[in-house]
């Protein structure tokens, strides 16, 4: 009989395209799945919590996959895909869940952090995981705008497109926390779930706060006058600087 | 009249042939040649004052050009530079030093850090940055035999052949600390120079003695009894977890 494995998988999003399976075979979940077919000969199908754009990093996806027998234990799934897959994608850990558990519907919420370099020169081995900024920023003026997201709104404005557009845009933010170490300014969002390229237009709205060319206000308007973004996100801060950190069950 | 520039530039070893110039022209000193004579029309040599092999990265590499004519200031020369070099490598800063100055020649001392990731898998972010040791490793025994290096000894066993030998391979470290942070061990170098994969000859040979495959007894043995590598350096740690942090004038 078939079991379902639980697993965490980290990643360097930089050299794919994005979480989702992708014409061209360089999805992560392209990758997972060929992996699990090397192994197992059969086609197996991966399901993520979260489709994390091209270029966007994991500390911890968390995915599940319906194995066709019981043949290894889930450890030994873990050295055997470890085993096949490119060093920029390792499978953490793994364990059995019940048929109930989907990574996806069964998740209660999800941690992201966005990192921002904030200075002149942007350290090579920052390239792909930072979003550079060199003008200063007011981190007192973004640090208060961020509380504006904590609780329970629709968040239409700070949602791009993709395809079909979602009915209900409401999501609740637990958590908003943002922390300067040297010229890191990192920005962590905890909530129940996240719209397309939310994360990133909160940030791209918190950083033109920062350097002054937008009030908190813009933040409070948005969120009292929810509308759908037509410009596609243009006004998104960069895949590179965004980390899917955990992802809660 | 020319003018001696002198500049702190950073790299990601990962995509370069290392520091020297190559006759595939993917040496860092031949990407910055490149960028120099895109700015001024001219070949430009460049001096680095340590030869970083493949893979390993700067945080603060120092190197000096000398410039035909007195163009523009230093700080414009860091702009233009890092308008035409990839974003693997970046000027820091730099400025006018007296012509009596050499990159190289006038080094009084580099610090070397080195890290290795002691865990079962390593995290995708990590892959080309550390060397991945999944065994447990006895710090204790590590930081004790690391003191063993401290002060003037012969490394001619700690030294790999690079064609022509050196005559005098006497050096001295002033400082060798280990520090562990979470997963990362981090040994870090300070000496008044390095022979040729000596840092990674000895690391490697730390490594086996946190492994217990070797005692700090063959540190002592191979600084009193100092004899040339003939195997080419095969023990040495790999180069992606070597970083240059700083060189000392």
């Amino acid at each position: 009989m078939g079991r379902r494995l639980k697993f965490i998988v980290a990643y360097d999003g930089t050299p794919f395209s994005g979480w989702q399976s992708q014409a061209n075979g360089n999805g992560i979940q392209d990758h997972l799945e060929a992996a699990f077919e090397q192994i197992s000969s059969e086609k197996i199908r991966v399901h993520g919590a979260g489709r994390t754009d091209a270029g966007v990093h994991a500390l911890a996806q968390c995915a599940h996959a319906d194995l066709p027998e019981h043949r290894y234990e889930a450890r030994r799934w873990v050295a055997a895909l470890n085993g096949v897959l490119p060093p920029t994608i390792r499978i953490v850990r793994a364990s059995f869940a019940p048929l109930a558990f989907h990574a996806r519907f069964s998740a209660n919420a999800k941690i992201y952090r966005y990192r921002i370099w904030n200075g002149e020169v942007l350290p090579p081995l920052e390239h792909g995981r930072a979003w550079h900024i060199r003008d200063d920023l007011d981190l007192k003026a973004m640090a208060t705008a961020a509380k504006l997201f904590v609780g329970k709104h629709d968040f239409k404005s700070f949602a791009a497109n993709r395809g079909s557009p979602v009915d209900d845009t409401f999501r609740t933010l637990h958590r908003v926390q943002l922390r300067r170490t040297g010229h890191v300014i990192a920005i962590e969002f905890d909530g129940d779930g996240f719209l397309y390229k939310m994360v990133r237009l909160m940030v791209g709205t918190l950083a033109r706060i920062g350097l002054g060319d937008a009030s908190p206000a813009e933040i409070r308007d948005r969120l009292e006058a929810p509308r759908r973004i037509i410009s596609g996100g243009r006004n998104a801060a960069p895949a590179s600087g965004l980390l899917l950190v955990r992802v809660r069950y």
